[in-house]
């Protein structure tokens, strides 16, 4: 095992190294860069769903020669910074000379980018065979030898290797000939000679081609290890996506497919869906052969197909135990621009590494990445005064835009032309039912930990206290609960009750009438001009800690009273730049989200008694009181929200 | 109020506005420099005592004519740093020019002096009457704008003041006669406006000359209400010592002394413990009365004794939740050359501030906070890595010197000639039972936590685990808790349980043989030449922690695998400095302690598991274990402690 580099084990080697294998096998996923920016924008959205199931790295392949480096590089840094999750950068030595590949190298290295997977390329295209380019490489050895040369330890590299020979080694053979482990018996062992090269080069871990032998992998690996390569070598799992490209592959690249499947496929090969669903069962049966095998880990070529993967994950179990593969509550970020979390299981509390979020942004994640990017250091939850780096400004109008979904899908989800404050508070219930996939304030479905209040929620949203941030209270559950887990098995999880809401001014009042009768609770409260009120002291609450053998405490989800200002101003200015943009300037419609705009109030509220909380209950009987006053009427000067000022 | 000096908030008035009127009045503690030497080590072992009870602040007296103002100066600067509470240096104008007074003012804030207690002082000795040095200043007003025009906002502080008079401002009046309120009507008054003079000039606060009539105190607090002077003022409390003293005291003071209390005394003048029981009394009483009247903390003249004065503060219930009014299980430090806890309640976690102390001092805390006497910032428990500013060494040899006792008291404890192991464990076991008060690692007596368990740590020790150090877990337990509280009311606190002690290598390989049957303790061992055995991962692990309403996550206490090695050097110093270094140089008792620092291990160990803790049953377990194979003697090899060699 190579030394860790000093900037911080983001080394995809070092990650497998300390990977607990009481938590199933890790794997990645490899993508390859779209032709346009919808495809990339869709990409990313596939990517951000696929991500959250915790890839161990995920690798971007490199265009035929080079055609792709910009976006390959581009895709490999929005991975690190806002999903968290380390990228392998193919890098070739196709078309490129020395001069050109160290510039690459310098421009990863700027991008953050610290694993590589160093290839030689196919020939360029309408080339017979492969040549150097001038002034260039003659091979992958000399590609992880000049970045050795060039980097020292800096960078992970990872190679490739076949088990079943390089496709231009020998002839190709015929689709569904089996075989018979002789015809490309010279080639094999030329190419193990040729990958212990890499390896003595300088290559962390090798990757290898597809196959749907199990045991075709298995030999390869025992050979490698009998000439001494002694790195992890990850198999490469390719799903059966449709009949056809099965065949063209598997003859394209001389794969060994058992007589078996190609039986079992016969009947089905017109039935795209089933052979779909075959090549889940296949791939799920290979890796758990593989895994009894003791082999640790997957690699999967996704074709950046995302069902087939996802499928196969959750019935290895894998997707089971996501809770207690999360290090923390949060995904972090490996932004290099960003003194981020190491990602490698539990951070330790070193100062300025990023163990610590305001729950604020809990939902839109992105966002607070964006606005925290060119933090060096995180002040543990704190960013409201002068010692702390200022947020950066939301200028780019991307982060306005809600991340899925074109006007007419919002205009679906949302509402072609709400006129009352009902009409909205409707969404809002809606989408804690999980009727509505996405609102301006949360980027996706609610957590599963919503879920579990979901009931209480609506019925909330529904009396106008319209809800986009929620945790309920969690006493000392194990860290591994599948759904309040974090941190990896054997440590014990605590949050206090959270909920962050608008509800208009009347509601508000309500609100502070009767919260001092449940000392466990605060509020803060601000509108969109910066009026505020609140109860309890200013400062830094802790809404999510954990406590494990041998750690210090992990206290990663936090309310900051200063930083809710900041997140407020983000979390009104949805409302219009989010929401009423979809309707006409002079529409009712329009009106009345300006009008929710100008004058509700953005409220948070903690529940201090973490074991007991009452928090919920609490808002429940203020929604009841809140439907009485509302079925009232006017008939009671107080309930006339349009004349309510607060006596302070 | 004045505003806080951006130094940390260490004003006393500052202290006095945080402090929570729902844990019962504050109180101060006035004493005097000794005259001698020892005098002053035995008001330290006083000082450290009464400071326990955690006053807010305690003065120190400036000598008549400024003749102890070096050991004044080091009596604040000791308290502040060893004892964690805040000094008020005295300061007189008396004999002392401007050009002195302005030096004096230099050393006490380079000292980290920032409060002053702003006198006139009285008339040189022998002087009639008193008159200002030359060059020097005319009275408290003046020297009040000095150190506000020297030193602007940096200094808090006090003026005195007279309820009755100031004993200068007119004749005497004769013992015993009560008061009229008229013949000091016009000194007071002008008294007052005096007064007024100092608070304007910027004194913060005000103290008053004791008195034995409440209504006096009330009276006059409600004149300086009249004229204007809104800060707070505190009544000097002075309990009645002896008949004598207390005669003269208010003769000369013409204190105006209520007739019942004359005729209560009368009976017992000539029994001093029935007078000093009397005096408590009475001083309750008056506190109670001043209590009720709104009054919110007393100073106490202590004329440094100890005994009156705690058992008003029992009386006043004050002492029943000191665990509430603790900020941190430990004492802060408030020492200007550390970066330290502020001490105003619970301290929020800012990068360098203390809020971490490894568990390793907790009994020997001066020790702990010379060694990071010039430490600018504390690594959050982590002490171990480059990172971090080294530990200062122990040169002084003072740190390895019980603080308590001559070499004949320390023979007693702790035996005139120990010969056997079973001699020293003897000490060990005796010390827990509360029946030796300190041990060379531990400077006082079992904290109470720690009187809970002593019946198996008697037993453990017997066995030959000598325990220096231990904690019980704790889980979820109330803030306000009797033993385990700290951190105010309204939390809750919890511990991981911890126990620390020497044991021989035969007891090191029983632990070792045994302890990976008990998945959630993990164990450090290191002998006196570094040789060391552990379980677990290296690194810090939390021992206690809190959580409060609108607070993050409290961790004062925790364990370094690294910090461990260091405290180990110096707890291995200490059976031969401290113990072995009784006997003379050939004895068997020298030898044999000598023998245990050269081969006997240093082992810490932790339950991870806090709400369910089996360590103590574990412990006790190894003991039976032990007893059992040391009643086998030398039949088997493996009990041969000569002999034993760890095969790693």
């Amino acid at each position: 095992m190579r030394a860790s580099s000093s900037s911080g084990g983001s080394k995809i080697i070092d990650l497998m190294h300390s990977h607990k294998q009481s938590l199933g096998p890790f794997f990645s996923f490899e993508f390859f860069p779209p032709k346009t920016e919808a495809g990339t924008e869709n990409l990313y959205l596939r990517m951000e769903r696929m991500t959250s199931l915790q890839p161990i790295f995920v690798d971007i392949t490199w265009g035929a020669g080079g055609s792709t480096k910009e976006l390959t590089m581009a895709i490999a840094e929005y991975t690190q910074t806002y999903f968290g999750v380390e990228a392998l950068m193919h890098l070739t030595c196709t078309n490129l000379s020395v001069d050109e590949i160290k510039i690459i190298l310098k421009a990863a290295r700027d991008s953050g980018i610290q694993n590589i997977l160093a290839l030689r390329g196919d020939p360029p295209k309408g080339a017979v065979s492969w040549e150097p380019a001038p002034n260039g490489l003659a091979n992958a050895i000399d590609l992880v030898r000049l970045i050795r040369q060039e980097h020292g330890d800096y960078f992970g590299i990872a190679v490739a290797a076949f088990p079943e020979g390089h496709p231009s080694s020998s002839p190709r053979g015929s689709p569904g000939s089996p075989g018979t482990g002789s015809w490309a018996e010279s080639t094999i062992a030329s190419d193990i000679v040729h990958l212990k090269g890499k390896v003595d080069a300088g290559a962390d871990f090798i990757l290898t081609q597809f196959f749907y032998d199990p045991s075709v992998f298995l030999d390869f690996v025992a050979r490698c290890r009998e000439a001494d390569i002694t790195c992890p070598i990850l198999p490469g799992m390719m799903p059966i996506q449709s009949f056809s490209s099965f065949e063209k592959m598997t003859k394209f690249c001389r794969t060994r497919v058992p007589q078996r499947v190609w039986a079992e496929l016969e009947p089905i090969r017109e039935d795209d869906e089933a052979v779909k669903a075959y090549g889940i069962k296949l791939c799920v049966e290979m890796c758990q052969t593989l895994s009894a095998a003791g082999v640790p880990g997957f690699h999967f070529y996704t074709l950046n197909l995302e069902k087939s993967v996802l499928l196969i994950l959750e019935e290895l179990g894998v997707t089971q135990n996501m809770s207690a593969r999360r290090a923390l509550p949060w995904r972090g970020s490996r932004s290099s621009k960003r003194g981020g979390n190491n990602g490698e299981g539990i951070s330790p509390r070193v100062n300025g590494s990023e163990d610590v979020r305001p729950i604020n942004w809990a939902n839109r994640p992105k966002s607070y990445i964006k606005r925290t990017v060119t933090w060096d250091e995180f002040p543990n939850g704190r960013w409201g005064d002068g010692r702390s780096p200022a947020f950066g400004e939301l200028s780019d109008s991307h982060f306005f835009r809600p991340t899925e979904g074109s006007k007419e899908d919002r205009l679906a989800m949302w509402g072609e032309a709400p006129v009352t404050p009902q009409d909205v508070y409707e969404v809002f219930a809606k989408y804690v039912e999980g009727r509505i996939p996405i609102l301006p304030w949360c980027e996706s479905r609610p957590q599963a930990e919503t879920r579990i209040i979901s009931d209480p929620l609506a019925a909330i949203n529904r009396a106008g206290f319209l809800t986009i941030n929620s945790q309920p209270a969690v006493n000392a559950e194990a860290s591994d609960h599948t759904v309040f887990g974090w941190g990896g098995p054997g440590g014990r999880v605590y949050q206090k009750a959270y909920v962050e809401f608008f509800a208009p001014p009347d509601l508000l009042k309500l609100i502070m009438e009767v919260i001092g009768m449940h000392p466990s609770l605060t509020f803060n409260a601000v509108d969109s001009s910066g009026n505020q009120h609140s109860s309890g002291p200013r400062g830094v609450t802790a809404l999510t800690w954990g406590v494990f053998p041998s750690k210090e405490i992990l206290q990663p989800t936090v309310f900051d009273s200063e930083t809710f200002l900041v997140w407020s101003q983000e979390a009104f200015q949805l409302w219009t730049d989010a929401w009423a943009s979809l309707y006409d300037d002079e529409t009712e419609s329009s009106a009345l989200l300006y009008d929710i705009h100008d004058t509700y109030y953005l409220v948070a509220i903690i529940d201090n008694e973490y074991i007991d909380s009452t928090l919920y209950q609490f808002m429940l009987d203020l929604s009841v009181l809140a439907n009485k006053r509302s079925a009232e009427g006017g008939k009671s000067d107080e309930t006339d929200s349009g004349a309510i000022g607060f006596d302070e």
